[in-house]
């Protein structure tokens, strides 16, 4: 079956890596299209696996497998899942790194726990059947011998509960949301990409009042009213970006060099005009 | 339909975007083979994009769909095309980023206006038709949501004239030639490849004599002659690489660091001997 | 016929080089699956390029065809081979890029030759044939003229003798085999790989009695016992890696960076305890 494998790693594309575990998957369905999301996610950086991931999932076709490993508890107690949602089975440790899919499948905090039950619609297996994985098991690259076999056996149409068993909850670590006061929104940046665009965790319906002016402040800096593309305005602008995102973006330059921003960094809107 | 669609764009390897589009091209048609040119082409230029994607598309099977997005203006009024030849679609923001691709389709200059019209054998499409597009578009990532839908659509048959809107002219960066004078040819560096080698764009019909001893001048430096291949000479040396271009190599070291070469530096070819 | 062909090459990905061969392969089999294993090789270095891929390529199904184009003596006369297994072709310039295979394929050696004939498994055959080649051949670049078609005919089930010529010999580098003395293991760091971890060319049945504790030197540091993840530990940790090598590894951290160690660095094992 020609079912989409999708891979984000923090492996980098120096190593034999992801390649092993591309071979495992062609070894098991060699009909399987297998697509790179990214594989040069900052070693162990679980939260930037997660943003990442979650700008492109979301356009892949409906049963498409998706494999996130980034996972520095490898060999140790941590949980091995599968999340089987609707439109797509995601394979991963269970460490937090699909924080933005769970996001959206109406996630019910146990208190102090770090993790969450599910809404009726996604179920989540712990990866437990190890007759399916691949032997000798490593314990220091589950990557290839149990996700890459996991991944490779659900896009051949085996059923999540046949490679594992149903468990209640999922982690999850938590992802900021803007706040707001009376007359301003407060978010940071979560993710800078490759042109530097700052891309913040402020989105469109958060932004006061539609249509009115607004001033953006960053980094001692203050942005004055929104464009609607990044070859538009002078000096450093405001736009609302293809993930739904305000972004900060300087035009034909970086604008997290010029600003030196880093994640995390404080962004506020507030109302603007005259 | 098993049609390949190369990608080429600016958007490098660490972010979700280029999964994003092929995501898009797979949820329209699975059974696409995509395939990378680069994805590494420094932000916003154009002008590199387009000398790379034209050492490589020239070797992919005819009907292929070469999709190029390297875009700034992206959601203003430029223009977004399909450019149709009797082996291939290019689908691509109307910028120039086709201008060696251009180059070879008998373009006729028209005045004043940094666009030509081509030889019959070529046409010019708007994207025009946004029933085709991915909804809703965003205004930062037409490749996401113009161009990655259209190439699917083309790589599935689908015909330029139904997607878009004949037009007469395209745009086109100009291309710098060589010149020659009585006794010398003039051109200058291209690119600067993984390997240090410095390509410039004199071919090998501008060598003054084929088969007469030549100096080649840049940067300061003489190199007395031409080789055959990399691992021959000693010092600096000069061949003609496997795009047809004149290089400038340092065996197993890094000519461009050597030199302190850079893109547009001047290369002179000069009968020598004695 | 839908054969994997994989690539391994010091092209990085920045220039159109890869892309051109792809091309070439998919003009001459469209149902090929290419896959990358690396192309970030350090340009000209055999030795990483023969390491990386060993480290990957026995994880891919039977038949496989494997491309390593590492190759600075292009167009020279060095030899370029094809090497059959039971299991699998190589497609390489005969310049030891292969060794990690061959050494799995009872090498004996010529005397002072740097050749070694191969047992009754494996055949060597010396790319002959040019009516098989992309024409014209560039002298420069042979992975896109010669070995990217020899591999595309490989894999739709062309047999290596009509190829090429049956050859008694292949060229292979030495490679470093720890040696051990009365109670001393003495190895070295063969690779650093994405997260700084120093993987070294002693394997696990060489350690010195199974169970029994050790100490690991390594750059004026003793590193007491073996773990057996990575995220167990405190400071630097050694353990036996997915590769069956010992590695020194510094948990959430670059072992590589911290200890300032360097491909070729020594490292020892001895008995540890008390």
């Amino acid at each position: 079956m020609g079912a989409i494998i999708t891979l984000t790693t923090d492996f980098g594309l120096n190593d034999g890596y992801v390649a092993a575990m591309k071979g495992v998957i062609y070894s098991i369905n060699p009909e399987a299209t297998v697509v790179d999301i990214s594989h040069n996610i900052e070693p162990h950086n679980i939260r930037e696996a997660a943003f990442i991931f979650s700008t492109a999932y979301n356009f892949f076709p409906s049963y498409t497998v998706h494999l996130v490993v980034v996972d520095p508890g490898v060999g140790t107690n941590r949980r091995a899942i599968i999340l089987k949602t609707p439109k797509a089975h995601f394979v991963a440790p269970d460490n937090g790194v699909l924080s933005y899919v769970i996001d959206t499948l109406s996630p019910q905090p146990m208190p102090n726990s770090g993790r969450v039950t599910l809404g009726a619609d996604a179920q989540v297996y712990a990866i437990t059947k190890s007759e399916f994985w691949r032997q000798p098991v490593s314990r220091t690259f589950h990557g290839r011998d149990i996700f890459a076999p996991i991944a490779a056996r659900l896009s051949l149409g085996m059923m999540a509960f046949s490679l594992g068993d149903r468990v209640d909850t999922v982690t999850t670590l938590p992802i900021p949301h803007p706040h707001r006061t009376a007359d301003t929104a407060t978010g940071q940046v979560m993710h800078i990409d490759n042109f530097g665009n700052l891309i913040t965790n402020i989105q469109e319906n958060i932004v006061i009042t539609t249509g009115q002016p607004v001033n953006i402040n960053i980094c001692d800096h203050t942005i004055r009213g929104l464009v609607p593309t990044y070859a538009e305005g002078k000096g450093l602008i405001a736009l609302f970006g293809s993930s739904g995102y305000l972004e900060i973006s300087l035009p034909n330059a970086n604008a997290a060099a010029f600003l030196k921003a880093g994640i995390g960094d404080e962004v506020t809107v507030k109302p603007g005009g005259n």
